[in-house]
């Protein structure tokens, strides 16, 4: 259900809008509310160097945000996602000016959801958390001057530290029951919680690797289908995008901050006891991988379809995501990509 | 330093407020912007029965909160306490539309701090995570089908829950710290943030009977006075009011939640293995004892001044706070507060 509809948007009468759907809905309402309360060209505000970068001059119209699923957190963020199709790019615009003024989330919207949009949104949520809390430390962020071309992606702090190991701990304990167990309801409230909390940290702290490299596995799919989607034309759920990279990538930045990896597979449930830097990388790997496995995830982005001929084209894809690439722990070359890609073709 | 003090507040033409100092200075700003922008009598907005209970009609001038003390949380909640000295009683003003519009923390204005001010604040912080962790839940809570007459104090709540657990765990590891190493900047860092995060868990839950209970051991003070504050009268500061309560409330109430008293004290450092829930109460109680006396706290009731014979005019002001014990997660009954007093006049 979408009470304001990117064309309502558009005229100038609306006084406020109300928004009431998952994460896509949602950042086409914060799109609407922009350009009906500052009308400007489409690429005026969509970020650089794709769009023009210009900063929203002021306030919204006050905006509700309802979400139906437990996964984006973007009640929570100042930042909407969407596809150019004119450029087969997905891009977005990002601003605190974009944050709704208040959500109402109502966990019993996900109660009918198929198992497996609570496991993409799921993980979704569970990267957001993993993301967030090995981002490049706030420290190490360099700084602009002005303030309004300081990103609102910090890298990870104190404060988005708090929503991070809340959620990472929600779902280590309630994930895989709630895509494994509709009637499970206590965790599908919980994984809803999880997503705000999650949401709260990364519209902060900002993702890394395995979202940038997410838009190029979701962009370029070509005949993979999901089960409890819609089956008209080939798609992989935007979670699911995220967390086949996960592993991988994981492997990569555990040498960065490696008392954070182990300390996210221990929220996560895993056993970290006696564990030393040199294990980080494969306790959260190998912890993401039994999660994954128990709820019914493709095994990798070769179980999303693609192989070793797709490597130079989802690293052209990802390559492109500079705002991402730079919130990574480690600094991450073309051929740091390529290696992730093939890193995680097959898990198990 | 104030730069909005009450008076000031009362000139039509302030067009903000900005505040710099510890609670009580932050509180009086709260108050005077409230009068500048919607001029009333002092006792229209005061809570009920007290004063008039008035609702604020609308928005308030921008504020910019500093705080200088790592104690109330002031900055983060939409409460001012003031002495309402001809009627001899502590009262306040609660509405979201006190909280101010931005706070600017930092913890280097804590660096020059004498250790008591940083006990007794610190304390604060702890006893604010610590009721609002084991107040009454927020499903048990009544709600008026009014809003406006619904008490910003919720009960405990999963996002307090957040807020209170991670308070809990800094000042388990920083507040031993904090007070007893002056040049121990990264420990009065921590108690810094710990304070923000407990005043956005009790700006939201609330706090219950050792708050309740330390407006009479404030009020009725006779010739108690503590190093690092002003002497010119006697004086026990809030924070130190208000623990010297604890231990004696923590073993009243374990039995309404035994879990959440076993894992505040895990969060404070105390060793809960194996712990079951008839050891709550002592596991709790001695952790905090443990840490008043690490610390320089008095002894108790007794150790700033009261007596058996002190304990009726005690209880009478204690029971005036019906909105605090209300909170608690037992009901309290004027003999309990009788018992509760006489159990914290001594801990060691």
């Amino acid at each position: 259900m979408i009470r304001c509809p990117a064309k309502a948007g558009r005229r100038k009468a609306v006084a406020a809008v109300w928004r009431c759907g998952g994460g896509s809905v949602i950042d086409t309402c914060k799109a609407a509310n922009l350009y009906a309360t500052y009308p400007a060209d489409l690429l005026d505000y969509v970020n650089a160097p794709i769009g023009k970068g210009r900063p929203i001059p002021g306030p919204l119209k006050p905006h509700i945000a309802c979400p139906t699923t437990c996964g984006t957190g973007s009640e929570c963020t100042g930042i909407t996602i969407f596809d150019l199709l004119a450029q087969h790019v997905k891009t977005g615009i990002a601003s605190k000016r974009l944050r709704p003024s208040l959500a109402l989330i109502d966990p019993a919207t996900t109660y009918t959801l198929p198992r497996n949009v609570v496991a993409a949104s799921g993980f979704d949520v569970l990267s957001h958390a993993l993301e967030s809390y090995t981002a490049k430390p706030y420290t190490r962020r360099a700084a602009s001057p002005t303030p309004s071309l300081r990103p609102m992606s910090q890298g990870a702090n104190p404060w988005s530290d708090v929503g991070c190991e809340a959620a990472l701990k929600l779902a280590g304990q309630y994930l895989q029951r709630a895509v494994n167990d509709a009637s499970d309801t206590e965790a599908r409230d919980r994984m809803m919680y999880a997503a705000t909390l999650a949401g709260i940290a990364f519209g902060n702290s900002g993702v890394h690797l395995p979202h940038g490299m997410a838009y190029s596995v979701a962009g370029l799919i070509r005949d993979y289908r999901t089960a409890g989607y819609p089956q008209d034309e080939p798609m992989v759920p935007h979670g699911m995008s995220v967390i086949v990279n996960a592993p991988s990538v994981f492997r990569f930045t555990a040498s960065a901050c490696p008392q954070r990896h182990i300390h996210g597979a221990h929220c996560l449930g895993a056993e970290v006891k006696g564990a030393t830097d040199e294990d980080a990388a494969e306790i959260l790997a190998g912890q993401l991988i039994k999660m994954m496995r128990a709820t019914g995830i493709p095994n990798g982005i070769g179980g999303v379809g693609y192989g070793e001929a797709d490597v130079e084209a989802l690293t052209r894809g990802a390559w492109a995501q500079q705002r991402l690439l730079n919130n990574a722990p480690r600094e991450t070359l073309q051929d740091d990509l390529r290696h992730l890609y093939r890193g995680g073709m097959s898990y198990w």
